[in-house]
């Protein structure tokens, strides 16, 4: 099958997404990838200039969906947004448990490229949802409040999302809800208590 | 000076948590650790067989100090065992941030068997708070929002004493009480919500 370039590029990280989700670093080859794609080794060195950076971009791809999916509803209140958002975090982490693990875990005893992919997209959740809010509250005398409040937000989902990866004894909207609870801590305005 | 196989032991361990904290693996170097202590290189693998195992006896000992810290306090009110517990946990964070941030990213890039260590504390952190609960709290149709209430419950004290570690501009109350709002979300009871 002859794909044009982002397909191929896309085919790539799709056969990179599972392989890293499924086996350590050390274990995946390149060739196994090159051979699933149908291509040559040199073909995939050609898009990825080692194996470290396909590593490394597999991840970053992986994140980088996260916060698209996390922020796609532009519209309606900081609640609903709040709510939808959760929705899609969960979401995926039910879809990709172990790309979700991977990326999380990853820095762990891995990578300390993917982990600061890990840090920074944690970053980018804290001042999108900062950006939303009234800048009496960004920037007033509660902004250091509601900057660690956030990144407590953060703490909690990702806590909740790795527990439900191990029990999964939770529906997704009792996962939102106790997520919604957290934010209450952070910033009561955006959780629904006025 | 002479010294016996305990105290020789912690002096060991405490030049570690210095050194561990304030450099990576690789940049401590063995010699130099026990020239510090007045010792020969010999007589410190006769403490620790090798410099992996003294580094993960390091990270092991500041863990362990760090939950008999958190649960020093064996009588009063769930209420009162929460607050003083969460005021030595980030006592430890202040007095020893270095150790802290190097415990929790520690494994990260680094090690997977200090990363255990980190696991490890965690989840004794949440069976010992679940411990303390009512039974019927502990086992019946709540239980797994419990657990994964207090699972976020550690992960929003992690990121908060990260965030203090970094920015520095919360005061110990001001954590605390963020803390304890947290824990209203995964037992009410035990943060005083009845």
């Amino acid at each position: 099958v002859r794909l044009n370039v982002d397909e191929r590029r896309q085919q790539l990280l799709d056969l990179g997404m599972r392989a890293f989700s499924e086996r350590s670093y050390d274990a995946v080859s390149i060739d196994e990838i090159a051979a699933e794609a149908g291509i040559s080794r040199g073909l995939l060195f050609h898009y990825f200039r080692t194996k470290h950076d396909y590593y490394v971009a597999v991840h970053r791809v992986a994140a980088e969906e996260l916060v698209r999916e996390a922020f796609a509803l532009q519209e309606g209140s900081p609640y609903e947004r709040l709510v939808a958002g959760l929705h899609a975090y969960f979401r995926f982490v039910e879809q990709r448990a172990a790309t979700y693990a991977t990326l999380l875990r990853a820095g762990v005893g891995s990578d300390p490229v993917v982990n600061a992919i890990v840090e920074s997209t944690r970053m980018e959740f804290i001042e999108r949802i900062r950006e939303q809010l009234d800048p009496a509250l960004r920037d007033g005398a509660r902004a250091h409040l509601v900057r660690a409040g956030l990144r407590g937000f953060i703490g909690t989902v990702e806590a909740l999302a790795l527990d439900w990866i191990e029990h999964r004894d939770l529906t997704r909207d009792e996962l939102v809800s106790l997520a919604v609870r957290a934010m209450a801590l952070a910033v009561p305005e955006v959780a629904g208590e006025r």
